[in-house]
């Protein structure tokens, strides 16, 4: 169960749409608990309406401070035309999910997962400035490995103008988190079933270089502390 | 880039919302394509409008043939109620995505994911039939853990009614498939960065029994196989 914030500052003011209507013990508005887990992966699903029907896509974000950084170029053009000169911004729903067990209860019934997730309701702009722009690419690059930016090639004025780039300001912010075993009812503790949790483990394998690749170009350190 | 499916038959009709804008290559229709990416995690994440805005929020999920079912019960009020008499169904767009390496280019601008993801449009419905809400909930179970639905004590009646299980046929989907090593532009093949895939992997480790586990109860063999 998360940990209360230590003061006011420290959380997000909860809403109507961040109070869930269940499981409510689970929910948390603790800033901290936030970032680290926006911090710790680079992907979200990004949900938005699109002629009155929802939309949601895989896509990848950087946090820099109370702000989320949306790679837009996915192919949808509300995320490439949101917050244009004609567009007041693009209503979105910005979720990042960690799975961190298989919750195996003696009841078909209290089988759950251990996770930690995020919810983040707000209005995305396209961000139009040439520096907030590409600090932000730089900020997606190192969020995916960190201090990778410095080691590549940066983009040009084409590619900058060539990238969408959605900002998301954190304010509506929610955060759930399950951990700890199972839940049995008392009367099932004598089944004869395992239970326990399974911890779901995620890495990276050995990187494998590009057939073009100089052999004389090693292994950058930051690819091995991955 | 995706193979196209052998027959008509094999694949999805794409429709105006499945066909992208961009990246179109890496759009695919195929069947057994879509059912192996869907078939290989648990969980989703479920797109719905509620008061105008999107809501996007994690949740289980399982395959039985060409209709999904998604646990309900995730303190949403909309995924609670669709399907009951006064309502239609509920729009939704489920999407599930797995990362399978980081793309590490010479330029900051083509640095990409490997990734599979499906999206799928549709209206979600209540299941209210008693045999088909417990196939369903028995399938969300194997789906996380197979095998495990026999290896634990069925829902009673009291359960069942407190789970919410929605329906979402698979009918308007496509798949999005991103494989290979980066593509750098030729006048960045002799710039001296590392450059290369980084594998993503998944796995699970130890399982941990429960506290109150009777240690005579051994580990079942459809967990060392995990």
């Amino acid at each position: 169960m998360p940990k209360p914030p230590s003061s006011p500052a420290d959380a997000y003011r909860p809403t109507d749409r961040t109070v869930p209507t269940r499981s409510a013990d689970r929910a948390s508005y603790d800033r901290e608990l936030v970032h680290g887990i926006l911090d710790e992966t680079y992907l979200c699903h990004l949900g938005f309406v699109r002629d009155g029907a929802p939309v949601v896509l895989p896509t990848l974000y950087a946090r820099v401070g109370e702000r989320l950084y949306v790679h837009g170029s996915t192919g949808s053009r509300p995320l490439r035309t949101a917050g244009d000169t004609a567009d007041p911004g693009l209503a979105v729903c910005l979720t990042v999910t960690h799975v961190d067990g298989l919750v195996l209860a003696r009841s078909a019934f209290h089988h759950s997962i251990n996770y930690r997730s995020v919810v983040v309701h707000g209005t995305a702009y396209q961000v139009t400035d040439p520096g907030e722009r590409r600090a932000a690419l730089d900020a997606v690059v190192d969020h995916v490995v960190p201090g990778r930016s410095y080691d590549s090639r940066p983009a040009n004025a084409k590619e900058l103008a060539a990238t969408a780039v959605l900002s998301l300001d954190l304010d509506e912010v929610s955060a759930k988190v399950r951990t700890g075993g199972p839940n049995d009812e008392p009367e099932d503790l004598s089944l004869p079933h395992w239970t326990g949790v399974v911890p779901v483990v995620r890495g990276y394998g050995t990187p494998v270089p590009a057939d073009d690749l100089d052999p004389a170009v090693g292994l950058p350190d930051y690819l091995t502390v991955l």
